[in-house]
């Protein structure tokens, strides 16, 4: 009988480890909360693989005692494997597996939900109401379908974003290096990015963080933008130079930002900073402003995207230790 | 030169009122923030028709004084009449218009961007964050696509409504007691309000507070809806019985709640009252919960909406004037 050992099992993972379960009565599935440290690796000892998710490096000591336990499959519940000591892996034949596309949805419903959130002034109106102050003027919102919704990047999640904001009867224009069959026949491209900074009301990122797209949002593409602008990014923080961000918010050439990744945010995000002082002194500036709307790297963060990391990686241990390639199999 | 004269022009409306002039050089339009009383009637002596938005009512003695003072015509920018003496109007001869449709979009929008807030947990989340806490878990959101969305009213709102859950992927089920072509050529209608009770994940109104919809939503509707529904309301208070609602938010039946609407909401909302105390104890026990989202009657106000307001009223004035019957007149 197959055995899988996971680490790091959260509450919200472990529906969606039971279904798992419920789905493959065959196989042994245990867990824990703690994090892969060589000290835990013993843990797996008499299992056949390992089902990870840490942003704890998985390093050479970490895999060796994995190796010592008699373990060499090892399946990640997330996309990155910038973590990873490949060599090491290597050395010790590891066969390893991620979760690259879980959920598009999660993060293109996010991105398009902070976006009407600027758009409307939730936070701003939020704040009224929660003080009992229930007067609507001068809140005013502004429609998503009045819009021109510029999408930079037209991949996985890219696209499904369009769809939502074609929902809602926006006018939406895209750009990518590479086009997307549908989407050219739909008419939607434009020719350059700098067309797209000219004609969008508000424009949202969908791009990888390549060195190549490093501060792709800089003081220059800030210019070329309308005046008051709307930015949302949920793709990664190096997309931007934050502090030309901040200073066209200062100065109202951007109306209103949103941001679920920051180019500092290792270490800044997913910890509990209340009544302790940031590392950073612009994250709390930013998340003070009322028009602007800052999240934790929560956009993936969703029931059914939990659920497709978590059943996933179960499936591709399981086709790891029936000899089987997986299709999510990290090539290195 | 046909002269207009508009009463209690908010800051929000004078673009939309600029608008218009521009458009319309031949016209003169002067205006007030004040509203329309007996005394503030004489302000329109010399013009041929007045403007207004008010909850205040259009009494005998207004109307007679605007008569005194030579107008006869009124266009308002809202769509409620319900604050008119009619038998005054008649007497005196009035010609009256409102706007009955300004956007449905201003509150499908709104009551859409609210659900997925819902679902989200965007209200818990932003508390964490505005309070330094940047940890995810266990504050975890569903997926708009997941659900399954059932609309209550497929008139001009409840129609718009549906488009833009159709575009973040959802299923979509509806009920109407008059069936729409193209609705029911899609297969969206269900027979009747049981079967979506039964199906719907969360639940969306866009009905008239008509007597015969009085607490349409009661606690003996709520027993036949899914565990853990949302419940989503922008149309009107009286379509909730709001103590069973409270009961459900209680016993868990109803996950989450957002209110644009309150039976009670005359003399509630639009009005500051930070620093003193609500009338009615259950509004400040909505307005804490994590779980439910009030906003005071602002679904629709959007800068669109407010412009179509303001433009389509000012053009019946001046189609009264020209010796028209503008098609939004009221018949009365
Ligand atoms: N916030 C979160 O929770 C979260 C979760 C997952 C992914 N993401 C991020 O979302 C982004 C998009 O992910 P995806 O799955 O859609 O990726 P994808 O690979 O499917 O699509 C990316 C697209 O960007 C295009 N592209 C790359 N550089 C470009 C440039 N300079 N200009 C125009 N187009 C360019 C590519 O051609 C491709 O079509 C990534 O940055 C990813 O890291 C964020
Ligand atoms: N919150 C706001 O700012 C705001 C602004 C404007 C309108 N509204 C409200 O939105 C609601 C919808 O407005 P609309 O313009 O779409 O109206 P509409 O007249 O176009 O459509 C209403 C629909 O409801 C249907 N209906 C009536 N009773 C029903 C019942 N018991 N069961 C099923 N269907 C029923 C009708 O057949 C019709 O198709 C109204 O209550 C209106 O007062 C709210």
């Amino acid at each position: 009988m197959a055995k899988i050992f996971a680490y790091g099992i959260r509450d919200d993972e472990q529906p969606a480890l039971n279904a798992w379960r419920e789905a493959n009565p065959g196989v042994t599935v245990e867990f824990t909360d703690q994090l892969l440290t060589p000290e835990t690796a013993k843990l797996a000892a008499g299992f056949d693989a390992v089902n990870v998710y840490q942003q704890l490096d998985y390093t050479r000591e970490t895999l060796a005692a994995l190796h010592e336990a008699g373990i060499t499959k090892m399946s990640l519940r997330n996309v990155g494997t910038d973590n990873i000591d490949f060599d090491a892996a290597r050395e010790f034949g590891f066969q390893i597996s991620n979760v690259p596309v879980y959920s598009p949805n999660a993060i293109a419903e996010h991105s398009m939900i902070q976006m009407s959130r600027l758009l409307r002034r939730t936070k701003e109106l939020d704040a009224k109401i929660a003080k009992h102050d229930l007067r609507w003027a001068p809140t005013i919102g502004r429609e998503m379908r009045m819009q021109t919704i510029g999408i930079i990047g037209t991949g996985h999640i890219g696209r499904v974003a369009m769809k939502i904001a074609q929902g809602f009867g926006a006018k939406v224009i895209a750009y990518d290096l590479y086009k997307n069959a549908e989407i050219e026949a739909a008419g939607l491209y434009v020719d350059t990015l700098d067309e797209l900074f000219a004609q969008a009301d508000v424009i949202s990122l969908y791009v990888p963080g390549v060195p190549a797209n490093h501060h792709l949002i800089n003081a220059d593409s800030i210019a070329k933008m309308k005046d008051g602008v709307v930015i949302v990014n949920v793709s990664r923080g190096n997309l931007m130079d934050i502090d030309a961000v901040i200073a066209g918010l200062d100065s109202g050439k951007i109306a209103d930002f949103s941001m679920d990744v920051y180019e500092e945010e290792v270490g800044l995000f997913n910890i509990d900073w209340s009544g302790k002082t940031f590392p950073d002194d612009k994250i709390a500036d930013l998340i003070s402003r009322e028009n602007v709307l800052v999240t934790p790297h929560t956009a993936f963060y969703t029931t059914k995207a939990v659920e497709e990391m978590v059943s996933q990686s179960l499936s591709a241990d399981l086709a790891f230790i029936n000899g089987e390639v997986p299709s999510i199999a990290v090539e290195y």
